[in-house]
This record gives C-alpha cells, structure tokens and sequence, in this order.
C-alpha cells in the first residue's frame, strides 16, 4: 500500500510498471477499511467480487481501454443491475433490471465499480445531512458538512479511496461537495451525458457528473460517458469533449465574474475568494464583472419556485402513501410542491427563457463566468439546526446552473483554502472549451507555467515554404502499405517525416469513398494529434498528382505536431457531416486495424 | 383592374412594365371592396393611407427590397404601433407602442399592409367561427369553414385580396385555413421567426406563419421574416432558408405517410388523400408507411392536456374579470386551464420528451411525414352547434406539429379538390429542405415536370480530369483585374470559361485575409450559383502556383453551372465559422462594388 493520490496518470504509471489490477483493487479496500465507518457508502461490492473482476481484465486492452483497472464510486441514485437503487431512502429502495447507461459506458472503459455512495435522500439537499445512512463529513474538517447531495461519492475521492466518482447535478451536487472537500466537480451540459437509469430529482435538468482530482481526470471520464444516447429523451446531440483539455492561454481570456457578493462565511472565504482572483488576474486573465440578478432570479426558482412540482414527478404516490419514511427536511421541501399550479409553471418557463437569453447575453462577450462554488459552509450541527433556510445559502452559486442550460466545472481555490472552491461556466454545448479554462485556472492557482500552454488552432497560419520541393503531408489511403500509396512513389515522392498534425485537428471516416479515405479537419478546440507521413514531392509533379485528387478532398495546408507547416489533405465541409469521428483513434491505421478486429464495435 | 392572381411573380413582372404600386395598392381596395363585408378583415387600413405608403416607395429599391410594393395582411393577434391589438376580442383590445418585428422586418423589405384579419378569438381555435368580428367562409363553399385560427388571412390571400398574409400557428392555425381555402400555409420551426410582439396563445409553441399562393411564394416571405431575434426569449438560431426552394428530385425522396387514418368526411377527402398519394408516388416518390399514435398522444395535449393551462397564463386576469367578454368556446376551453397542477405539468414535458424521441426517430429515415392537413370538413352551422368536438377533429393531424418541434408547409392536394390539402412535416431546422420537398409535391400535383429539377449537391461527384492543362475555377483575388491574377498569367494561364458555379454553394468573405479572399463552401441545401472564372494552367505549372495557396484554403473540386467538374478553390471550414455569408451577393466583384459603394450597408 502507498500513500500516494489515487489518480488516472498514476495507476497507469504503476500499471505500465507492473502493478497488477488485483493489486490495487486490494490497496483500494485497505484504503476503505482504514478510513472505518465515515457514512460514504451504501453499498460496497465485496472485495473477492472486485478482485474477480480486476482478475478478468485482458491485459492485451490495457492501451485500448481509456480506464483499464480504475476503480471508481458511484451514487446511489445510479442504476447497477442486480445491486439496489436506495437514494438514501430504504424503503423506497428497489434492484433495477439493467444499469445505467454511465455505468455500462464506465465497464466498457475497463473501469471497476466498487460500490455505491450515499447521498442527501432522493438528491434533495447540498448539505450532505440529510441521509438515513449517516453523513459523511468533510476530509478537511470533521465538523463541518461534506456538501450534497454527491456526498459519498466527493469524499470518496477526496479521502483517497477511488481516483474518480459520478455524482449526479441538479442544483449543484456536483459542485457544492466538490468544494467542500478541495476537489475537481465537473457538471458537463444538460443531456451530453445519457440520464438513462439515473433516478429523477428535475428530470428535465438532471446530470450525471464526475468527482475527480484534477481537471484532466474529470475529463478523461466526461470523454467516456459523454455522446448521445437514443434511447435517452432528454439526450441532446452536444460537442463531445476530447479525453485531454487544451489549455487556454492566460492572456486574452476573459471571465466574468459576480460584481457583488452580498453575503460570505466566517471561515475566511471573502479573502480566498479575493486571493484567487489576484493569482488569476496576475496570470492575465482579464476579469469582467457582471451584475449577477437575472442568475439569482433563476436559482430561486429551483427550490422555491415551479421547479418544485418537477421534484414531486414520480415521487408523489410514493410521499402519499409512505410519507414517514421520508428524511424530515426532504418532506418539508416537497411539501410545497403539491401547490403549485399548471398556469404557473408555464408562466416560470416562459420567464426562465427570458432569463436565459439575459444571462447568455451577459456571458457573450466572455469566455465562461467565474464564481465562488460556495461563499460559505456550516457544521453539521448548524445544518441539522436550520436544514432548509442553510442550504439554500449553499446553493447561491449553483442552483441557477442547469436552469439557465449551463456546463460548469468546480475547483479548488487557492491551495490550503479547504473548504472554498471556484466553478466556471458556459452555455450547454462549451463543455470543451471550459475544460480548457479550468484547466489553466487550475495551472494558475498551482503556480505551473501555463505560458507554455500549447497554441490554439486560432493562431495565424504560416504562409509559403521554399519552392525547391513540396511537402506533403498525408493522413490516410496514400500513407505507406495502403491503396494510392503508388500514386506518390511513381511521382518521385520521398518520405521526409513520419509524425502528428498539431492537437488541432478532428479526423473523420469519410462515407462512399473508394477507396476508403479520411478527412482531416481542423478546429479551433477539442482536436486532437493525427499520424501522419510527409512526403517530399518534386515540384512539377504536383500537377500531376493534385488532378488524381477528387472531392470531396483537396490540398491545401496542415500545421505539424512542431509547428511546422507543409501542404496537406484537406476536405470539404459537407462531406464531413456525415462522416464518422474517429479522432479517438488518432489515425488511420489504427482505424483500419479496429474495424478489422473481431468483436469490434462502432466507436 | 386585372382579373389575375396576384402573385409575388405577377406583381414584379408589372412593376418591372411601369405599373406603379399605388395602382397596385388601388387594384387590392377594389378587390376587398367587390367582396364586401366577407368579414376578414377586423382593421382596414384607410386607402389614402395605404396609397402614401406606396407612393413613398423609391423605384430605386425595387431591385434590391424582396418585397417592393407587395401588399399584405396580418392576423390581428400580431402588434402593429398605432393599430389597436384586438385578438377577436374587443374588451381585451390595447394598442400597442411598438410593432411586431415580423412587422418591422416586412416593411424593411418594402411590404405594404393592407390591414389586420379575423381570427377565432386569441387564436384559440381551428375553425374561424369564433369570432364577434363574424365569420370568414370558405373561398370554395360558403356553406363551409373557411378554418382558423388564422381565418381572415387565409381567406385574404385565397380571395386574391393580397398575394401573401401572415397567420400565426400553434395547433394548425396556419395550415388548417390553407387546406379549406386551397391555398399554401408555411408554418416554420417554432423560434425560426420573431414572436415578439405576437400576442400569445401558448407561448413555447406559437410562430408565426405565411399564407401564400405557393410554394415559392411563401418560401419569399419566410426568407424575410425568419432569424434570430436577439429580444426574442424564445428565438432560436435555425438555419434561414433561402428565398427560393431548390425542389427535391422525386426520386430519392422517401415519405412517411400514416399508416392508417380512422375518420374521413363525407366531402370526398377519403378519395382526394388516395389520388394525391397516387400521383406523388407515380412521380417515384417512396412512401414509407408510419405508426401514428406517438404524434396523436401528444397532440391530445394542446387542448386536453397539460399544455391547456400555458394558454391560460397572461389571460388568466382577464377571463377572472371580464369572463362574459370571452367568447363562449373559447370560454369553455379555457375553463378546463386552472385543474392542470404543476406536478402533471412537469410529468407531461417529461412525456412530450419522450414523445418527441419516438416521432422523430420514425421519421429517421424519410425526408418528411405527409399527412392530410385535414382529413374533413364542417360547414359552419354544424361547427356552431358542437364547437369543441368538431373543433378537436380538425386538428388531428396539426396539434402535434409545435409540440413535437417539427416544421411544416400545408399544400393543396389534387386540383379541384378544395377543401382539401396535405402538408409535409420534418423536425425543426429543416425548413429550407421541407420548402424543397413541398415545391417538388406542388410540381408534381400540378402535372409539371420535375424531373429537370437541379441536381442535389448529393449527387456523385466525377473524378479525374483529362492530364492536358489543368482548369482551374477562380472566385476571388485571382479574378481578372484582382490582385493575384498576375500569379495565373505569370504560369501561362489561359481564360476558357466564364460561368457559375452549379447552384449548389454558399460563398464567404474570410476574415484576416490579405489581399481580401473569399471562400466557397458546397452545400446539400440552400446554395447559390457563384460567379467564377476558369484558366487552365500547364500541368507543370500547378505545383509553383499550389504553393503559393495558403491556408484556409486550398485546391479541390468544384462544380460548374453545366454539371461540369473542374479543379477549383475550396476551404476549411474552421475559417467558414466566422467570415461573413456573402452568397446573396452571387460573387466577388458584386461584393467589392457593394463594399465600396457610399452608403453601404453590411448585408
């Protein structure tokens, strides 16, 4: 057993090293046991079942499988097939047919489920008390609450146990307890992860989200189980992120930020809060701020407004007739529920778009909104007090989130500042983007160099190159071995390179082309390296060679994995919507080779 | 005065013979008074009035406004500055500061209204006998409906009052009156076009919506009217069709049909719906029959569902003072409004979700549903006598339309079959296609030939070209007299051609480029012919000038007016994403003059 954070980089470390799945299964629930009785569990899978499943994993995928032998938690409001689905609610509790459709992507990234984390009773509450299980507290401070409703799942990776949990997010319960416990809480659109097999708390603003300890991590999951899904209603059809964020440069990014904070805690938020921006606004990131009114207006809605009837769907016959087994502050929640009217929820929702375009209007000229996650915290104690009124002040910063159809991502501040943390947002579909600016406000904070942050693809293009010969760099059926490889040879061609584009491009399978090509598209974010071979061309070959080449491809320019840039394959736009992504295979020879394995499946 | 049709076509080939519109504007005050009180209209604008606006029309513009001198009629839930608002319901009647932008956008385009037209009272209604201001009837029975709730709009335009009006639809009011009038109801993506200033009915569903003599006309209007509207809550950012249609190749075209339909009228319907399908599928359309019980349960929600109490709120203040000022039916719709609770509420959208799941993935692999518009007909003592039943049976195949976030366009059926008409359906966004879906079904059931409709950009795209010269089409900075044409002539590059490309383009002004280039972009729908010039270069001198072309752009295919194919300028599309769309241009030069030109507007 070792002391060192669980994280995605560090058991691929010790896997490539040797270390074997079962090994660290073992070291998880020694981690477990050694943290005895802290309420962060429901269910725990048995160690020999962990074991058994960590024995099964191929070894040959170890490369091929994003999370090959990564244990993970997940919340108890998440469907495992064959293990009971409680929300923190006993006899509610019932054992689903077929898992959730996170969890079925998860297994088939190699990921191990070690069990399932307890929560604030049917994700009604931020706070982390309101659970007949116990509460779990926070690992910076055992007098204070872990934050809700994710709370096993939070401080299951906060303690070290897992290096990564799905929470699910409605009004900030995968935010407010990754605050609380000084890690990453990353929230990704409204409907770019499938809710299928996800118990409802609003249906129609529901999330599963990823508990982590970096940025990176968290989106090395969100790549996995992010992607529509057709048998989800509320799946949208969202820019998928890639697995590794790209930085965005310090200087010029611009990030709103609330221009008043009316109310902080004791524990030294306020100036936390002040330090972080000072770091950030050093770093030169331009700071704008934004009045935050039209934001607050949203959020009041979701605990206190129509959204509350939206809390009662599909709980209702079950509070009718077994309202005592409901955790008190739940049924004092619901309770106004009942009451509000159909006229009135369609007056929220025509006021809720008129917020929207408000709050997207303030959020046009800037990157993302940076916000405290929380501006205070409580013991357990004083929630226990005051269990309704408290938890709202949690919520100041998040409940307007998924109303408002934003993505976010929570961070911590400034080192040491445990209990307070960030969150960044943007309008649903930026999911990529955002990763990018967590992931320099998280350089930032830690006080890594993020000047050398990679170029983004907006960068200016290089013009001419020496007229002598001509570089060209190919991608697909010219590479060596395949079909047009000849036309280059007969033409006096000579390899000068086998390299990457820049992490700037998508690569895509194009459809009806004999024989099968690909098409290279670059992007201002979310890209990725592609294999690629440069070959030397004599000049009065090109002729010759460009009229062998047909739509929907051209030659025009590709910028290398060193910058350099040579003349290249690029393709028309409209043959590219219809085409298959595969930037994930990261080439096209690896393309081939998967879709030419027995038991392949489409990406 | 002329007995034609007046027509968006008839109206520009007299302006363009020296017919000035207050004759025009002349004519239509003859037409609505040789009609006599037909009860369309609630609001007439005075003659005097109408002829001012027309002789302050500047014969300058008449080339560059679509609707120079068109009069028009609107439906009088939609505001205009000055003119009372009544929605058919005089005690609700205010008069509004400011007009509706559809109303804004019309007059830029040089429209002229006419007036404001009955409807069934807060458009609450499919029939248009719900109104104090009398009831509208059928241009092609006076025993029959004329439909609603749009009824004066319809009629005005099937009357030959005006050549275009514009309705507003939430449940069929847009189409419904089209079928019983024979005329063409185009009812766009909810959110394609403005509802600011639109009184609403229920106010997540309505649109407005253009009432037409056909296809081409309507798709005119539409191109003015549709694109977000940054004050507009519930405006979306929709692809903006083009003006003019580019019609489907019937071969190819894949329809859903319903699979069965229960309930026909006794008025020959049965037998119009057979012929019409008949002769569509004799054109070598596919129809591919479809399960219709997804589309029927959620239009049962507009008027006995949940979706009752949206059309309450804003009203409800008022029906509580002045319930006797309501109409009787409408009166006893709304009635059922204040039961619906919050919680059914939130469990319908939940359902409509889904819902909207299923239809549009039955309609997955088609290019549209085709249904009747209606599948009967009342005359307007039996609408009289059972308001609400009959009132329900006219909409089954349009209630479902808004809620299931489809667009759609109502079209006559077989000639000679009035009341009678089907409309074509595909989910929202897709408006451009649908246009060019429903002028291949106008041509097919009018007997014209379609099969010389122009080549999708779909269609295969040649290959190689003979190895002689290499023709290459330029658009941009290498145009003769631009200033890279010097780069063709220094390579021994001869002109060959002076053409367009195939109409199948859309053409872009590229940011930060020097000199200025633009970029082509090849589209499935909504393209345009581009001008172009052709060279063709010695072979041996394509390389040296290749490497003269930097990125965005580069050297592929493209496609000229006569199907021909040629090697041309195409361009990636990350540089696409934010130049500016200069299609309607039709080249570069015309876009430089404009540019140059004082005065200059950005298009």
């Amino acid at each position: 057993m070792t002391d060192a954070t669980l994280t995605l980089g560090s058991l691929r470390e010790r896997y490539a090293a040797g270390v074997s799945p079962v090994e660290v299964v073992d070291e998880v629930y020694a981690r477990i046991a050694a943290r005895g009785d802290d309420h962060v569990w429901i269910t725990l899978l048995p160690q020999e079942t962990l074991r058994a499943a960590a024995a099964a994993l191929d070894p040959a995928d170890r490369d091929r499988l994003p999370l090959w032998g990564v244990p993970y938690a997940l919340k108890d409001n998440l469907d495992v097939a064959g293990l009971p689905t409680t929300a923190a609610c006993p006899a509610f509790a019932y054992e689903p047919q077929a898992s959730a459709e996170v969890v079925e992507r998860l297994a088939a990234a190699g990921a191990l489920l070690v069990g399932k984390t307890n929560l604030d009773q049917f994700a009604t509450g931020l706070n982390g008390t309101r659970s007949p299980y116990g509460v779990p507290v926070s690992v910076g401070d055992p007098e204070l609450i872990s934050g809700g409703s994710s709370s096993g799942s939070a401080v299951a990776v906060a303690a070290g146990l897992v290096p990564f949990s799905i929470g699910t997010d409605t009004a900030g319960s995968g935010r407010v307890p990754a605050a609380l416990n000084g890690i990453v809480g990353l929230k990704p659109s409204v409907g770019l992860v499938s809710g299928r097999g996800m118990l409802p708390a609003c249906r129609s603003l529901d999330c599963a989200s990823v508990f982590a300890h970096d940025v990176a991590d968290a989106a090395a999951v969100l790549a996995v189980i992010a992607g529509p899904d057709p048998d989800d209603a509320w799946s949208r059809t969202l820019p998928v992120p890639d697995a590794v964020p790209t930085p965005a440069p310090p200087a010029g990014l611009r990030l709103a930020v609330p221009a008043r904070i009316d109310r902080w805690g004791s524990r030294g938020e306020q100036a936390a809060w002040e330090q972080t921006l000072g770091r950030i606004a050093a770093a030169g990131v331009d700071l704008v701020p934004v009045p935050m009114e039209a934001f607050f207006e949203a959020g009041d809605q979701l605990y206190s407004g129509a959204w509350l009837a939206e809390r009662l769907d599909g709980l209702e016959g079950f509070v009718a007739t077994s309202g005592d087994a409901v955790w008190p502050a739940v049924r004092d929640v619901l309770a106004g529920a009942a009451a509000v009217r159909g006229v009135d929820t369609f007056a929220a929702l025509d006021r809720m778009q008129e917020l929207r375009r408000r709050t997207h209007r303030l959020l046009d000229g800037v990157d993302a909104l940076l916000a405290p996650t929380v501006t205070e915290t409580f013991t357990v104690a004083e929630m226990q007090a005051d269990p309704v009124a408290l938890n709202s002040r949690l919520g100041r910063f998040t409940t307007f989130t998924n109303l408002l159809d934003l993505c976010a991502i929570a961070l911590p501040g400034l080192p040491g500042r445990v209990p307070f943390g960030v969150t960044v947002q943007a309008p649903a579909g930026r999911d990529a983007e955002l990763a990018g600016i967590a992931a320099t406000l998280e350089a930032i904070l830690a006080g890594r160099d993020v000047a050398a942050a990679r170029a983004a693809p907006s960068a200016p293009l290089p013009g001419e190159l020496p007229g002598e010969g001509f570089d060209l760099a190919v991608v697909g059926a010219h590479l060596e071995g395949m079909p047009l490889h000849g036309d280059l040879l007969s033409r006096g061609a000579r390899l000068v390179a086998r390299t990457t584009t820049a992490p700037s491009y998508r690569f895509y399978a194009l459809r009806g082309t004999t024989p099968p090509k690909p098409g290279l598209r670059r992007v201002r974010e979310g890209g990725a390296a592609i294999e690629v071979e440069v070959y030397r061309l004599p000049i009065a070959e090109v002729g010759g060679f460009l009229a062998t080449v047909v739509a929907p491809l051209g030659i025009g320019q590709v910028t290398l994995a060193d910058g350099g840039v040579v003349h290249g394959f690029i393709c028309e736009p409209w043959a590219l919507e219809d085409a298959e992504d595969i930037t994930a295979t990261r080439g096209w020879r690896p393309y081939l080779a998967r879709i030419a394995a027995p038991g392949a499946r489409p990406s």
